[in-house]
């Protein structure tokens, strides 16, 4: 019987408030800890895929714990006023808009090195590649996105795709699952990563300053290229539709026990906040 | 017959040159190359302390770029307005002043983690581990700095020393060799930082800005405790003299050829620029 994904979801807020951070970074942890926040949708995925393959979850949860680490350092320096100068996120203040601009920076450092400690616990180096491939991957999607440059799908593909394919592949390297078994998956990680990208966009557009814990309509105002913009809302949700069906589709090749994955991309296709 | 310092940095340079970067991040390579210039002191240590141990140099040689790398990474955000606020670096202006705010952010953050793709070549994890934990203590080291906290000395071994200590670390780590032998190594390491940045100290107040290659007293502007400033100068070179002695006498302690590291220790002494 899978553990729910909400279930998955409180383990991971467990590990990550009980999470020992390198002592000598003394008071930086107070920045780094505002800056763990979230809906832990990538952690999730990660465990929802380690027990699809009969790992414990126990076993995968420093791996989930450094995906959700990476994506919270990404957000902190997105957030900068010279990048993406957001003063929310989920709430509440950025980062820098509470602790400074100083404080941000190396609060985002710390947590990309954390998330490699974290990534190298494991016996093989397989997870730590994973790792640091996609967060190299998300570094040039945000590049390319600060710029302008680029296809949509490009940058989704970088800034967002990269690390839900490193949350299924983080799993699949822990089990070294053979390369030949892994399509199935890493197809699922691509499609439930355009999804979620997809589903972002819409609720961009589309829900309150509340519920999305910042101010809606952010996309637009930074000008950004979006599902939505470059397609119409009747669109996005249409291509919506299709990558949850892909995704769900995918599941159907994988070997494994895959019920509580095809939860999560329920989630993910069904939110609202 | 151990290779001259002068030759180990020419191989660090060009490895350098010819290091592959991801290509996923596109022009953003600009500015992480125009960050990768200096004296590669930490690169030639951990080539030379390889050497002393048996290895080949070729073997070293992604260890020693991603110590570079690290290093890189650190100068990159400290330099920033809302760190230190350094405009000049090595002759030049800093990346920042260069390239602008967002890319000295993304720069660094690639730079970092290019530096932890290197050290996964390795068949051990023990260099990677090695790196991550330096960087984790040299970030500790630069919030204490920019905060005024701390004793100089426990800044200097965050800040400078664990870097140092890395670039023996993650030759000591390549070889596997037993913690049992790593005593005398590590001592090295410890004395021959500690030298670097007393010796860093005295050229900020005694040397041009021109061959500093930055705006000499920048420490004093920047209200910054150094050896110089809290023991005098006289007194700073008398503990220098006493860090070079101690490092000689850590090497007679170790087995391997230490010729070559006694050069570099010998050259980090009296190095004025």
């Amino acid at each position: 019987m899978p553990t729910p994904p909400d279930e998955l979801q409180a383990l991971v807020e467990r590990y990550l408030d009980d999470l020992d951070l390198t002592s000598a970074l003394g008071t930086l942890t107070e920045p780094m800890r505002h800056a763990l926040g979230g809906k832990r949708v990538r952690p999730v995925l990660c465990l929802a895929t380690g027990e699809a393959l009969g790992a414990s979850l126990e076993s995968l949860l420093p791996a989930a714990a450094a995906i959700e680490l990476v994506h919270s350092f990404s957000l902190v320096h997105d957030d900068l006023p010279a990048l993406d100068d957001d003063r929310e996120r989920r709430g509440g203040p950025s980062v820098w808009a509470l602790h400074g601009e100083a404080s941000a920076v190396l609060a985002g450092d710390a947590l990309l090195a954390e998330a490699f400690r974290l990534s190298l616990s494991y016996g093989t180096a397989g997870v730590a590649r994973e790792l640091v491939e996609s967060t190299l991957a998300m570094i040039g999607g945000q590049w390319l996105d600060i710029r302008g440059d680029g296809a949509r799908e490009e940058l989704h593909r970088l800034k967002t795709g990269a690390l839900f394919s490193a949350s299924v592949g983080c799993a699949l390297a822990a089990l070294d699952v053979p390369r030949s078994e892994q399509l199935p998956w890493r197809a699922f990680a691509a499609d439930v990563g355009l999804l979620f990208q997809i589903v972002d966009d819409i609720l961009d557009v589309t829900e309150s300053d509340e519920r999305l814990g910042k101010p809606h309509g952010s996309d637009e105002r930074h000008g950004k290229l979006t599902y939505v913009s470059l397609f119409g809302l009747e669109r996005a949700r249409e291509l919506a539709a299709d990558s949850h069906a892909k995704a769900t589709a995918a599941l159907a090749e994988a070997s494994g026990e895959t019920d509580d994955l095809r939860r999560v991309a329920d989630y993910i296709f069904t939110r609202n906040e």
